[in-house]
């Protein structure tokens, strides 16, 4: 019996201690710190379904309405300081911090009491065909008496006579054709240009080029109407005669003064003459006007594919036909250029454990005139992303790295206000953002999800599409349910039937400095028209008909595009914030770069070989940064989580992969634009040229009378892709795997 | 009984969980994994002293004796296959592992069947006081058949004749003397410059710009030899007039024919002529030949300042008076050019916690002749404290970072490998290095340590420097017991007497891609001469009489001196390697940006206002810096050392510092010198400039024809000077507090 008890009695004492170490063990773990524990927990999931629900389309609605109820061009107190301060005030409100960035830069503006216009100079001096000074008021509440009338900033001002000459879309190779195969001269001529496929500054600087005088632009049917039947706004949203698309014609990015460095007091600001400005007048006239001119052209018809939708004989000119042929047309231009103070406004919410890393969201606030889709649309969708994460913060969620969103100031002119603040926090943001998420319209249409990325956000973007509700209810009942499903099936990559495409990054927003000068990762997204729509963009792109009533009335009843777009860039923001591992897919990039290395191979591959240039090298490195991404991404799935240097290590690897990209001396020469894969195409600035300092070197080389000089360009120009895929590659590796190349 | 048995059982059981429970929290702490428990600790002060006397005197003796025993030129298969393969074949036994870098590059060497020489040339044809072709022997074993005949590299072939005129050491105010106070015409004749003061490579280049047909270079006694009655090598170390100082004119860095890029298959290959080398012959001579030439030029007497010690009247010429008043000078040069492989050894110990880490250290191999100083002596220390390092690894040691050791080839014909080698991993080195640690020469005299660092590296310095027990007895004897007692009672700064003089980091050795491409704090010790000797620099420099027997008989018996900067090298990497936080010191950053800009107003500052040109700008901007400084380093007491996140973000903030005063755009215009507060001066590259971009913007700015735009450039250079401290300031603020300029 007493054995027994102490035997008991031993047990319980037994028993006792190893349930106190259990316990310890299992329930105590106190010394384990707050970071260590959550460190390989994915809160993603949780958060995720919480953020998306608690986007809103209602609150979308309402802030389309706000913020597109006025015109807010940028320099004007409106969106410097209504719109930037009631940004300021709400971020202040729902995030950790909010502050403004404000720099002195370069504005253009047309002289409101003296219109420019166009019209034509009779021989007896009388003026006939005079364009529209201003675009018609076709609905209420559009005839608010700070719309700019219509012009393009950065025109000099200037009174310009000549002979008319229509130049289709004034690319180079327009011009090339009207030079070269027509002997046109085109010195101290006028050209008339239609907007749509390539980037206005570069029309005008193209017409510079080949000696016109001045630049006349206009919006063709052809480029932004359906069909010969299709009613125009504000019937339907085509684009009326009455309408003028504005716009930039700065070619460069950022404050033309203060090319590279931030506009800040202590700047060196260059003077105008050195600015690289355009040097000739130019003005834009809606379609109803050009075709008073473009009918009277004289000279031989155009090439059938130069021919626009209206219903004229297009001819080429120079000059007008009997009874005018001894009238010039006259181009009336008295805009000028101010210095004015911008402002960026930031808003920001600390991260948990890493606030040194950033996932950056933009979009910018200037509109030409009241920004319904160009950038309010987007506008609206920030506000209400930003405003559900600073709900989700007051219910305990804090992100695991610091999620940055930013108003921009000026982007309309030439990316102004983001291009500023990259150049002037470079080296900040370059060695801490993880990517930047740009939505500068959150929709042009709403037929399918658009997106334009670098490949390290391919599978961000496939995922978070794939999370997100399809918003059109046609599309769901033909058993399409995510907004990936109708992008899939509306524009299939041309590599991979279970991938939808997406675009290369170009300019053209305010993406640009981030991935250019910093070389940072970055996307775009947005709801777009359908592939099929035949037009150049949006109608009612940067008229003054861009206004809410179009959005709500005619494109998006409801909001749920807009919604759509928010959802897909809160949970883009969401998984690049939270987990663990960073959601960047060097993978991606590996295929990327083998797949433009075949497509350059195949469009080049016969003039190059013509003077015994390879391509070998480039797709042996290529092929060397395939065996690294792979070997990387295999690793990821056996990092210890619980490692909080293990698990920086490989991020940090991914997260400065796209850095790797870039070359401080710029790609053929231009310093602006730095990366040696994706860059502005340079006749194009809109467009994504791939290998564009090999693109550059090859353009238009057969035509040149430097052949030996212009050859050894391009040999440079491979030997530095080569270089820097190699050098990319290494950054992949392991550590103690120092070079490699 | 039985509530007492009860409450003894209870008691005990209670006992038993509470003791089960303690076990379990204090003694089985096994969720906390390895990396977290050691993380908090110091371990540095356990090795310091371990790696301290693991290094040893005889050991780097017999190390120089093995590297310098025969030439060793780069190129040569000496240098490039029996040392290079002895260097890794050692790392490979002894650290983690080693590896190959191999650029094939432009090197250049004398004929060594047609010398190079100097030789008056009569009226009649005849040739006569001829120099030597190569240097005279004066001790065993200095007669190995691969010493290289005197020469200067990359200077062109050609046969010179002219007249002689002497241009003192040849820098640019010598050259302004001649041609604006004299009104002496060099062009087509002949300049001979005495060694010292400048970068050679920057004598032929004004010789070149002032139009003169040839350079001959040669050592005057004065800048060689101290006082009248020193006794030459081999009685003393002192320059013998035999002896011919050889080196580069290049002066860019890196392969001519790749600038920016490395030398690698794929490369692109610039022509020579496109390469920006000498355009006119040059040959080095030693005194014993200079006094030919010299003792018989015509013309004016130079200036007191420009009189050697040789015992002649010093005159400028141009020509020799009678009777060899109609005699030329003529200049035989046959040295060429031609491309070879070179191999950089670099060789690895991963670090335990943050392999993605680097410390690295370095010194070149190739040799002009034996390299008994430069670069063995160095070579010799290396090869000591990578031994030392290996064995305390094999005892159990493994640094919390990695340290990585090179061996540079082809230093001496324009830092060619490490060039390369930082072209190649520029994106590795640049995200992931903490300091470059160069050592160069070893020892120039056995007086005082020398050091040259950017001001984040002074404290590293100073503690080591404290740590090293006095390599010369009778500095201990009065009392100096440590390396640096000795160094600042040799050579106190001017601006704070407890802290010794360390100089800015110009050019001259491999450093310089580090610190001017990718960013990378940098330091150079050797032990030196002290700065009462009237030398340009230690005697032998580059002859063929710098060797074992001149280091280990006349400099530095029993090595003790060696073994000094051994030590100091070993534990700055150590400290580096091995300290929680990042021995990095950005407080001394902001004191010499405060010091720089008072100087710099000083010197600089009555010159600007003439032009209304303020430095106040700059003084705010370096008052901004200290105090974000200040907070930092403040906060450095307070970080959590466990957690490893908050951690790593201040160090990424110490070790980027240095990154923020890089600007892609180079500093005036020159894009190999990225560094805006310190670049090399560009009118010698071996000194430092402060604000490189104003001082060159400044230089000799009031005998310039084009006054506003010199002036123009100035107000930029100043603009970038304030963004870029501005810039540099706003990293070392939190996180969250993203801007500040």
């Amino acid at each position: 019996m007493a054995l027994i008890k102490c035997i008991a009695a031993a047990f319980a004492v037994v028993t006792a201690f190893v349930i106190g170490a259990m316990v310890m063990k299992f329930a105590v773990p106190i010394d384990l710190p707050d970071w260590l524990q959550h460190m390989a927990q994915e809160r993603h999931n949780t958060y995720s379904q919480e953020l998306m629900d608690e986007i809103k389309a209602e609150n979308i609605d309402s802030n389309l309405k706000f913020f597109s109820e006025k015109p807010h061009m940028a320099g004007s107190p409106q969106d410097e300081e209504v719109l930037a301060g009631h940004i300021y005030n709400t971020w202040k409100m729902n995030l950790d911090s909010a502050r403004n960035y404000i720099y002195t830069v370069l504005l253009s503006y047309p002289n409101a009491s003296d219109p420019n216009y166009v019209s034509i100079l009779q021989e007896d001096g009388t003026e006939v065909e005079e364009s529209a000074k201003r675009e018609k008021v076709l609905r209420m509440g559009q005839n608010d008496p700070t719309v700019v009338n219509p012009f393009n900033s950065y025109s000099p001002a200037g009174v310009v006579l000549g002979e008319l000459v229509y130049v289709n879309y004034g690319d180079v190779g327009d011009f090339h054709y009207l030079a070269r195969n027509l002997s046109l001269d085109l010195t101290g001529r006028v050209a008339i240009a239609r907007y749509g496929r390539i980037f206005r500054g570069d029309k005008v600087k193209n017409a510079q080029d080949w000696g016109c005088a001045g630049v006349i632009l206009y919006s063709d049917p052809a480029d932004y109407v359906a069909g010969a039947g299709a009613r125009v706004y504000p019937d339907d949203w085509w684009l009326p005669g009455t309408a003028v698309q504005r716009g930039t014609t700065l070619r460069s990015s950022g404050d033309p003064l203060t090319p590279f460095y931030p506009s800040i007091d202590s700047a060196f600001f260059l003077e105008e003459k050195d600015a690289g400005l355009p040097t000739i007048p130019v003005t834009p006239i809606g379609y109803d006007d050009a075709v008073k001119y473009l009918s009277k052209l004289g000279g031989e018809e155009v090439p059938p594919a130069w021919r626009g939708h209206l219903n004229i004989t297009y001819r080429l000119g120079p000059g007008f036909k009997v009874p005018f042929e001894k009238s010039k047309i006259k181009l009336y231009v008295q805009t000028y250029n101010v210095r004015k103070e911008i402002k960026n406004v930031i808003g920001y919410i600390r991260g948990q454990y890493e606030p040194d890393r950033y996932v950056v969201l933009g979009n910018h606030r200037d509109a030409w005139v009241y920004g319904g889709i160009d950038p309010s649309s987007g506008t609206a969708a920030m506000m209400e992303v930003s405003r559900a994460m600073g709900k989700l913060l007051k219910k305990g969620w804090r992100p695991r790295r610091s999620i940055i969103f930013c108003s921009w100031a000026a982007e309309e002119y030439g990316l102004i206000g983001s291009t500023e603040w990259v150049e002037e926090l470079n080296k900040i943001l370059g060695s801490r953002t993880i990517a930047y998420l740009n939505v500068d319209l959150a929709l042009t249409g709403n037929d399918s999800l658009s997106a334009m990325a670098t490949p390290a956000l391919y599978t961000l973007l496939y995922e978070a599409a794939k999370r997100v509700e399809n918003p059109n209810p046609a599309e769901v009942a033909a058993g399409r349910k995510s907004v990936f499903d109708t992008w899939l099936a509306q524009n299939p990559s041309h590599y991979n039937q279970s991938a939808p495409h997406i675009d290369g990054p170009g300019s053209g927003s305010d993406h640009t400095a981030f991935l250019q000068l910093a070389g940072i990762p970055v996307l775009d997204v947005s709801y777009a028209f359908g592939k099929a729509y035949p037009i150049s963009s949006y109608p009612m792109y940067h008229s003054a008909y861009e206004t809410y009533d179009l959005v709500s009335r005619l494109m998006d009843r409801g909001f749920k595009f807009h919604q759509a777009v928010a959802r897909m860039w809160g949970e883009m923001a969401l998984t690049l914030a939270d987990r663990v591992l960073l959601r960047l897919d060097c993978l991606e990039y590996a295929s990327a770069l083998q797949r433009i290395t075949a497509e350059v191979e195949k469009t080049e591959g016969p003039l190059l070989q013509s003077w015994n240039i390879s391509l070998d090298g480039v797709k042996s490195a290529a092929a060397d940064f395939h065996e690294a991404a792979t070997t990387l991404h295999a690793k990821l799935g056996k990092i210890n989580l619980k490692n909080p240097l293990e698990v920086r290590r490989v991020n940090d690897q991914l997260m400065q992969l796209e850095r790797a990209f870039i070359d401080p001396l710029g790609t053929a020469r231009d310093l602006m634009h730095r990366h040696i894969i994706y860059a502005p195409n340079q006749k194009n600035i809109y467009a994504s040229s791939r290998f564009p300092g090999l693109s550059n070197a090859l353009f238009d080389i057969e035509n040149d009378e430097q052949q030996m000089w212009r050859w050894e360009q391009v040999k440079k120009e491979v030997s530095i892709i080569v270089f820097t895929i190699r050098s990319a590659a290494s950054t992949l590796r392991d550590a103690s795997d120092i070079g490699g190349l």
